[in-house]
């Protein structure tokens, strides 16, 4: 059976192409910098975001803790928002591994401004630790775009304060398109920035963390230390290839059927919802049908040929759910999806 | 030139008794649990606060460093109020020396609530750390003393929840005075208490960590990991003694000069201050004059024999200090102090 | 141009039959469970070794690091060889990631025995940390092998000193080869194992860390902290499965091509060289020609068509290398090897 | 009951003269650095080591731990002696705390060499960390005496190396007194130095870490994070004055006594022992009696009012015990110990 996978983005198959892109590959041994199709993804990656150089790491957690390695020296601080990934999604990882203190901002919208970044800052003061890096996030992983002209200002206010900036750009592609800016225009408000050929990109495995050259030289080193010097990653490096030269084309195709999807939605009965809302390939609603059973509505989805995720949060209305379309979701899904919700629902 | 100190009450002088005490005391090699006069603090401690044992610590931050170090594995992550001393001024030292990841909670007047602790918690999914430890401060830093029904609540909550307790006690004899209830009702909400015999209780060095028999054996190990494990300590524990079993019993008079100070100082031109919200040996007030410069004001102070330090922060109406009450500070001392006040600001 | 590549087995090409399974390989989001291929290799890694369950990481230096932290808490003791892997060649990781520290031992053949074990263990004297786990490694990375009942009686005292175990298996098939049994074998003698599907096995990517099942979930969950949560990772455990089920069946072929190779050598001037220590894939040699440049001879090697690395220590007789036999390199190419030396060293 | 006491120099009570500055001692915040008695402690210690600055703190670990937090980065490497206090003795706390990782060398007589020091460093090889600092102890904690000329060729192989020097100078006034040289002598051969001023010189609680002001004020910030900043530590300070000032002068004494005790003993029966080999106030000696049980003699001597600690090894011999004079220890106790040695063994 065929299931419609609205889970995430991150459940994206292979294209035909990336899997004979894997088959054909020439690869090497990466820890000697012998892969030629892994240099060759490197090089791109710098050269598509405008820095200098990228490394190839195996997953977005990978890079944007690497980042934090390399940024930051053991008893550190760093700012992030309080829903970004790093705080949220990534297991506690940069105490463990950076031995780094996370301070944390939040905001209704989850945008960082510069007045909460000067708010965060801590004092030489013996009593405190320094403060070293600011990590923003773009696309947010709500679906929420953060305006690139609040993230010059922000860069400013981090160069002003002497921290150095990280963007998880995890979806950097879906923010770019959403804004109608060059992913580098957004990478260039960044000291280092992540990004995954995974997730709407579409490769199986793969993000890249570009910055300088020397920041990505020690970060190859820190890379050895988490166990991410992989070898032939040329296989995967031909998939990453074609994410980032053509994929990255597409992803407004993806936003498209999310919107298409949300104006479905918000006319079924039950469904709070803005349409408007919708930026990137994420739909956010929630259920306030009196008695609804979250656990229930999973499992009819899924019987009857869709994958979701269980709510997401508990608002006072209801439920909050989050619906991604990716390149594995047609039009004619949405189709389907939006009648099968108007029958659990009426 | 004898000073009236307001900067802290961390600045006390030992008593007579106590630099008596201290010569005369009976004294071993404590890491061979051979120094008597610690042994008899330590029993004293944990009797007071109603826990089976107690563990000399050199300073409040490694009692506190040691409980979170004891109560946790590496990863896990701890909730603490925003502006708790474990967060603002403990340089980061949570995830350096344990590897944990603090999750902070803030309200307008510092309290944590239940429902800031449930909202907080983190659930077993892949992607998060586990939630391990709540740690509660009584009296708080900026003054404030949490009521005792709201520490039980919490109490109540973190053991729902799976979690431990811990509560910065650093002035855990202010609280209970203020309260009017005793120390160990207070301590009776966590699962391990730290406490200062420094501080108003006018010991010159030393702080108790409390709990139980298992949880102290475990923190005395982990305490010669950070360099805790002194010699013939007893000579800091002898003033220790008398912190306890007298200066406990006095603390009261702070809060009265406290109060005292502040009713003084609410009559004074370009002053906003609210005598009602002196809870325990803190006054905290905005100084309201048009050009009023702070380090002048400072510097002012010292001329004429009063230390106090700087502004803490910033509101709107101008900028905020505090002054602190201790056991080397006389109601003749507080009248001074407002006469100056008085001559400054008029 | 073809070279032949004599600086180890981490640079073999996937074979043909990989690459076609790579293409074709079904997929899914490993992060929720769902690729079939990554679930059907770790039954198999699992099935092969005789444990109850099994990881796929990107790396063995993810792997054996994974173990570590997985194996111990914060503060532990753990012991190894002093030219293991782990201590040589894993960047310190085990104190970064892990902070524990690391007791060696060694010997002039680089293996462990029983009474090393013994003499590491720590008391638990309050001034000594917890020893908690035995680091073995087999085959050595320096080609040697341990014996199997060796490794029983390690692991009889390592138990009887309550530790835990992990084997470095990197090339756990090469030693089962050299000792003619079962992998499953020299694994009973551990409770977690990692093994290479990369190296001699050809599989472009990826290693297995098995244990039991309560070992393997917790290791998962520690996976997701170093950012080793792949997503469709299926790609290079179909060539995973070819590794094991494939590839491990011919490994006896390197070893004979390498003391072919040993033979041939041992023939030539200048040449210090025992075949009958050659137990795997790995030929030790020392150069004793006078005035030998040993970048000249990597550089004169390379010109005519042979990879190999520079010296890998200084003895006494001269520089010693390592050439490595592997699934690219043909009896034909050694003729081709041993007349180039020959001719560079007359 | 006034014991004899032989278990360490640890155990030795303060003086009357010290009792006295400790209770007339003019104290401050030294948090503030208002402490008038702990900035002259400092200053002396500086002085009398012969480096800009020094830092007071409460124990020897503590000072050693701060050297290796303050010279390092997280993930560098150390090397230490394998039988050093800093490897044996600190709980492991360099992972702990720095995240670095120590590779040990190790000698018969304990010494170490250039060779060993330049045969455990480091290249810059991917997979390897850098080498940040060398950890030197004089006089060992066996009672050993590392003579000055290797120590100035350990530091020269250092500084060649690029290395950082810490000496772990606990006992760094016996080595001179020993060697005949000032102690600035042996702190010239590394950039950072503790000594403590409990131990034979018989301050209760203390020690010093000395090097350029630069580096004290880094380490200053760091033992915030330990919690090592105490608040009126000028009591301890005013018995640690005493300690450098005139106690450094009569450890000699010590040493004397310790020759004379081993020159006793060495005529007993079943007691293995050169007294050439003292070198300061430690005596290691062997006991060769058939069917001796340690614990029966430690009890033995205990009823006897002599305290000593157990085996500290097993040779083949026998078990090996260490006895240490001190302050408390006069030429009558060390008569009346060979006697009940003599009754006990004979």
């Amino acid at each position: 059976m065929k299931y419609v996978d609205l889970r995430s983005d991150t459940v994206t198959q292979p294209t035909p192409d990336m899997r004979r892109a894997m088959a054909e590959a020439e690869v090497g041994d990466d820890v000697y910098l012998d892969d030629p199709t892994i240099l060759e993804l490197e090089r791109l990656a710098a050269a598509t975001l405008g820095k200098e150089a990228a490394l190839f790491v195996p997953t977005g957690t990978m890079g944007n803790q690497l980042a934090i390695m390399t940024h930051t020296r053991r008893g550190d601080e760093i700012i992030a928002g309080a829903n970004s990934h790093i705080v949220v999604h990534e297991v506690g990882a940069a105490a463990i591994l950076s031995g780094v203190s996370t301070r944390t901002v939040s905001n209704p919208n989850d945008y960082i401004y510069p007045h909460d970044v000067r708010g965060a800052l801590r004092s030489d003061d013996i009593h405190e630790p320094p403060t070293r890096l600011l990590c923003l996030e773009n696309a947010l992983s709500n679906g929420r775009v953060m305006p690139i002209d609040l993230m010059m200002r922000l860069y400013a206010t981090a160069k002003d304060a002497g921290l150095m900036v990280h963007l998880d750009g995890a979806r950097i592609f879906n923010a770019a398109a959403s804004l109608g800016v060059a992913a580098r225009d957004l990478a260039a408000c960044a000291d280092s920035v992540m990004f995954c050929v995974s997730k709407g990109l579409c490769a199986p495995v793969g993000s890249l963390l570009c910055g300088s050259r020397e920041f990505v030289a020690r970060a190859r080193k820190n890379r050895k230390i988490l166990g991410g010097g992989m070898r032939q990653a040329g296989v995967l490096a031909a998939a990453g290839i074609i994410a980032v030269e053509r994929m990255t084309k597409r992803l407004h195709e993806d936003h498209e059927n999310a919107r298409y999807l949300a104006k479905l939605m918000a006319e079924l009965p039950y469904m709070e919802l803005d349409p408007e809302s919708v930026e990137i390939n994420m739909v956010f609603f929630t259920v306030t049908k009196p008695g609804f059973d979250s656990d229930l509505f999973v499992d009819f989805m899924f019987q009857n040929g869709v994958k979701i995720t269980g709510a997401q949060s508990e608002s006072e209305a209801g439920p909050v759910f989050r619906f991604v379309t990716n390149n594995d979701v047609t039009p004619y899904d949405i189709d389907y999806v939006a009648r099968l919700l108007h029958e659990y629902l009426e």
